[in-house]
């Protein structure tokens, strides 16, 4: 371990010293990685109310490092005064030399030279802002919480060679005056669409499912007020069982306009007032996080575009700062529900932050204390969903950032093993895979061992990123012996089909479609078994929520079947648009009426109407229809296999690390322009596809491949098939 | 590790349910054990400043959990209304059912019932304080982190008994009105005893040294003042050299009471001014912990009554919430220093309180990253102090609450041996032992080793009281090994001393008194050996630090030396006393001269002059002059072995768990009362021992044991030989 440790500190102190001599960039506040995501995301998380009472997770929240030393080497030709910024109380030191006080301005004299910042901030995260001519705070300083600088009793100082250093994090907050734990989302004015006043209750309309502070304008008098919020009429016309409410004691002579003080999800509002109490008017602040759309989609299906404006509209909803699962509730960072949003957000914003500080609140800190949420399978969609930003993105500084996080967190898991070297749940592990009526969870379970292989092998990709060659094997081999075992033991073969499970060393006879879904990634020579025996057999269990749906249609997907998925996307994202949605739910069952959709947990009104998870279609016609997936880590190589499947065309934008690709896609003509890599446009035509600049490889079957450089636009002609 | 939490959580529940039966006493704040402690430690030990400057530790600094599950099991035969406080947003839970809002009185029906209060607070650490009638918030209330408790789509609750619950911890705040991140130390004015004005400088003598916040009465003008506070009036007049000063700008009309905001160290101030700069005086106000002496000590030596006197005093100020080691630097909590004082405090304070708060400041939380204070010797002291604490006090729930953090923390130090089983300094371990020109941390240290042994063996002990049986034979085991591994690879016979280490597989030749002083309490066979060829060889190198003398007098007083170790006590610590001393020093050096006693590491200054380490003649007095010393734990079984070692009488008091014993020795008479326990009386006489109620049994060699019974006063005839 500590030679690892020192090697760490090598490898940083040698991209530091680099990066030092070139012109920095804009100053930004810098903290330790992870600690200020944690920190902000405790506050997050921590504003779901039930009924107006706090509603906090059940799992462990982390909390950050109270005392944090930042350090910089620099090279300086002449003299440079620095303007020091902190959250805390800090002292600064040149060549280990303490100055006076806390200095906000600091003058660092010529030459090379170490500056130390030592923070120490109970309430708030440890920050710092520093900024010079050349000299800025940005993640190329290095922190460590423990700095075992000690000295003699002669006054000589230890060796520090074996502190531990990481490069600081940050998050864009470039202003001094603004530091990181003022940050608070946007807002902006919305209005009602209509309201109607009857006796003493008001019920308002925004005419779409919103997300922000309700205002009271021309509050007056005497009495009790209630508001209740309704994501659905029935849900704010419901005193006894709406799940959100606001209750406030009225006492005002002259006219004032109210904000109430959380954030709520509604469409509906419904206020009640007792005594003698009158308002004007009521508005709403928008609250949301301000990140653009770069991907996009539209084609001759109108219908589908209006799934795909819904399902971009719900993904913002759920976009929080950090990746939520839904706004009315839970409010909470899921890391199911995260992974699905991370794989959207590539196809639709992009926004590599969001996803970062949605990682880094997932896995919070160390110890290890139980799986992620609580959930096994959440822990194993953590590292997948590693592995996935890596290939998106290309970053692998995140990755260098979390390694030893991944590291305790897959020992964790690797110490619940049973003797035969499989996973079943112990006492505190919730086997979730997805809300599904009498689904068991007994015994070995293949879905959670598949996962498992999934994330043992991110662990050996992550392992090569970060230069640790004994783990890159043993993770491969880990993930080889599991993913051995787990068609020994799953497959049955009459079936054609992996089994559910594995009880008491036998396996089960149910097969359910889960692990057969996620083992088509697995490159399963048996995958177009699965597909009928199972992903297109209706006498296995249905999938109700859009959260399973996700990985049943992506598997149809990706062999060939995007005709069959366009028609469910249409049924099933279309049923719930014919029910009046304005953004997608949590579930979503066909055969339910009227206000049972609204109904989930024994509760009238537990169902969540605006579930990221529900916005899968922009990740499908994305990845699966427009066709653009990374090959190899951001975009270096990629392919576009565009797929129709029924439509007349499609067009649209998939955004990479630098800059969208743009399609247009009819039965005739393909107009590709891409800014990134070596990509390769895969069709099937009658003919030989045409046009310049293009040179088509016949891959026999019609199918024909064509290269993609980027700054060039192209304009193909072929027959689609 | 599963099965052993269930246990737990079993274990406890029992306890609490039985507890629950009874009328509860009076209410407390409660939390997570530990967490407030590690929360105010932090407030605390960031008060050091060096010249102005914020001065950390260069450890881990660990932080609370954010979110608490407090939960009672709850039988009424009548309902009861509760008062509920928080520190924190909180919701309250009644046999799972969230009541409305953050309710400040709850009403609890008859019955069987369990009581949830979840709280979430980043800044403070989550407390609460519950008060009905019978049901009171304290230590009988579990609490957790991470409560894991689910529901599934149907409103079904998640089976929780794997959730790890503690019982919560408090620390005697009773009133609702002063939650416990608002607690400050006491402070009562002190007035100087003289000042001298020269110019523009006001030198302040407030006698002795002492601690607290500087008060400038009549500040009046407009110019800039220093205050240089000093230890010594050497370093007070020494304004480049002075460790600690206060710089104001002053722009006053009409004349106010400037309080300094943060206490210092010292005895003198002198105040600097430029500019029009007037006072009227100088006062402070003394800041102090509250806790009543209960041990005490005088004898017919007046110089050594002295002693006692100062170094009562030099532990009182150095005794600030927590066990510091010294009050101008470093005011920090260190493992060595506050092992000392815990031991010190048996004999005088026997305040419990804040050798708990102590040991949880020091342990911190998981994951261990380091040795405590980055010392490797530093994580052995703790251990100990666990096996002392048990002793002197019998306080099992105290091990029962750390058991955990104890098996964490001896887990990382076993992960750290080499290939022999032993210990030797690793990248980032600090091998402390004591500040000595030239001794060699190189190798694997004799010393290291066998402080290693006894934490093993505190560790079986401690298995033992929270029923880990197979704990408690693996650790014995390895104590007892790692012993014996100790003496053969140590042990010179030519010598008659353990050397000091062992370097490339080698025993060197070099002896220092350290591992040999420690060793005497193995009741090593070559004890005799030891004290004449090491503990009174003047050829060893000489201790010169109050903190290791504390061991080496130790060991001579457990051999019968108290002749020798009172002449010395009277030549090293009556040696500080005739320098003017008014608290015991960090490092007492006789060869020194004049101001050369204040400068260490390499600081004219650098040393402190009051240092807990300083105080050790306490436990030297009490422990093997008056000589009690508890066998079982908290005193059920003791001994008290008087030894006058010269003086003609001496009498004092010894605390224990149930009040003092009292004692009365001189060469002819004995006078013994105690509150607890089954005594034996130890003494030497040349006749019989006579007195009312005593049966003195002969055990050959002059020696006689006499049964001491709880409540009785005996009156003990006999001949001191």
């Amino acid at each position: 371990m500590t030679r690892k440790l020192i090697l760490f500190y090598i490898m940083f102190c040698a991209g530091i010293c680099s990066a030092g001599s070139a012109v920095a960039q804009q100053a930004q506040w810098i903290w330790y990685p992870g600690d200020y995501e944690i920190w902000l995301s405790n506050h997050f998380q921590n504003r779901r109310t039930e009924r107006g009472t706090f509603f906090p997770v059940f799992w462990k929240m982390d909390n950050h490092y109270v005392l944090m030393n930042f350090s910089k080497p620099v090279e300086l030709s002449q003299a440079e005064e620095l303007s020091v910024f902190a959250e805390g109380q800090y002292n600064v030191k040149v060549d280990g030399k303490m100055l006076e006080g806390m200095p906000s301005r600091v003058t660092i004299p010529a030459g090379k030279h170490n500056i130390n910042v030592k923070v120490f901030s109970q309430a708030v995260v440890p920050a710092i802002f520093i900024n010079g001519k050349t000299i800025k705070s940005d993640s190329s300083w290095l922190v460590t919480f423990e700095d075992k600088e000690w000295i003699d009793e002669t006054g000589k100082t230890s060796d520090i060679s074996a502190t531990k250093w990481l490069q600081a994090g940050s998050d864009n907050f470039t202003d001094p005056a603004q530091p990181p734990s003022a940050f608070k989302l946007p807002v902006k004015p919305v209005y009602a669409s209509s309201a109607q006043v009857n006796g003493a209750s008001r019920l308002v309309d925004f005419g779409r499912e919103t997300f922000g502070f309700v205002k009271l304008h021309g509050l007056q008098g005497t009495g009790k007020l209630t508001i209740y919020y309704g994501e659905s009429k029935e849900e704010a016309l419901s005193p006894q069982k709406a799940e959100t409410l606001d209750r406030l004691l009225i006492n005002i002579s002259n006219k004032v306009d109210s904000l109430m003080p959380l954030s709520k999800a509604f469409r509906f509002v419904n206020i009640v007032s007792e005594g003698e109490v009158k308002m004007d008017s009521v508005s709403m602040l928008y609250e949301y996080a301000d990140i653009p759309d770069k991907g996009s989609f539209s084609s001759s299906d109108e219908q589908l575009n209006q799934i795909y404006e819904v399902a971009k509209y719900t993904l913002h909803l759920c976009t929080r700062g950090f990746f939520i699962d839904g706004i009315k509730r839970d409010r909470w960072i899921w890391s199911g529900d995260a992974y699905q949003s991370n794989l959207m957000n590539y196809y639709l914003m992009n926004d590599n932050a969001t996803v970062t500080r949605t990682m880094y609140a997932l896995r919070g800190k160390d110890p290890v204390t139980s799986h992620i949420n609580t959930i096994m399978d959440y822990t194993f969609y953590w590292f997948m969903g590693i592995y996935d930003y890596y290939l998106y993105t290309g970053d692998k500084h995140f990755i260098r950032q979390n390694y030893d996080r991944m590291e305790s967190l897959i020992k964790y898991v690797m110490g619940r093993r049973n003797k035969d070297g499989l996973l079943q749940g112990l006492p505190g592990d919730w086997i979730f895979i997805d809300w599904a009526a009498g689904l068991s969870k007994e015994g070995e379970v293949s879905f959670e061992q598949l996962l498992f292989a999934r994330s043992l092998e991110t662990m050996s990709l992550c392992a090569e990123l970060v230069d640790d060659k004994d783990g890159a094997v043993r993770y491969r081999d880990l993930a080889n012996g599991l993913k051995e075992k787990l068609f020994n033991l799953y497959w049955n073969d009459k079936k054609k089909a992996l089994v559910h499970s594995r009880v008491n060393g036998q396996s089960t006879e149910t097969v359910t479609r889960y692990a057969n879904m996620f083992a088509i990634f697995f490159d399963l020579e048996q995958k177009m078994a699965v597909k009928s025996s199972v992903l297109l057999n209706n006498n296995i269990q249905k999938i109700t929520t859009p959260y399973m749906r996700f990985y049943e249609l992506e598997a149809l997907c990706a062999m060939g079947e995007q005709k069959y998925v366009l028609g469910e996307m249409k049924n099933y994202w279309g049923g719930m648009l014919k029910l009046g949605a304005t953004s997608f739910w949590e579930e979503y069952d066909p055969s339910k009426k009227e206000s049972e959709h609204y109904a989930m947990y024994g509760r009238d009104f537990g169902k969540s109407l605006c579930h990221a998870w529900g916005a899968s279609p922009i990740y499908l016609l994305g990845k699966y229809y427009l066709g653009v997936k990374p090959l190899t880590a951001g975009y270096e190589t990629y392919v576009i296999e565009p797929a129709l499947g029924g439509l007349q065309w499609m067009q649209g934008k998939v955004p990479t690390p630098k800059g969208e690709i743009e399609l247009f896609v009819s039965n005739k003509e393909i107009k590709v322009k891409s800014p990134v890599g070596n990509g390769i446009l895969k069709i099937s035509s009658k003919k030989k596809p045409g046009g310049q600049n293009i040179t088509p490889l016949a891959k026999g079957n019609n199918v024909y491949e064509i290269s993609i450089l980027p700054g060039r636009e192209y304009v193909i002609t072929y027959t689609a098939i």
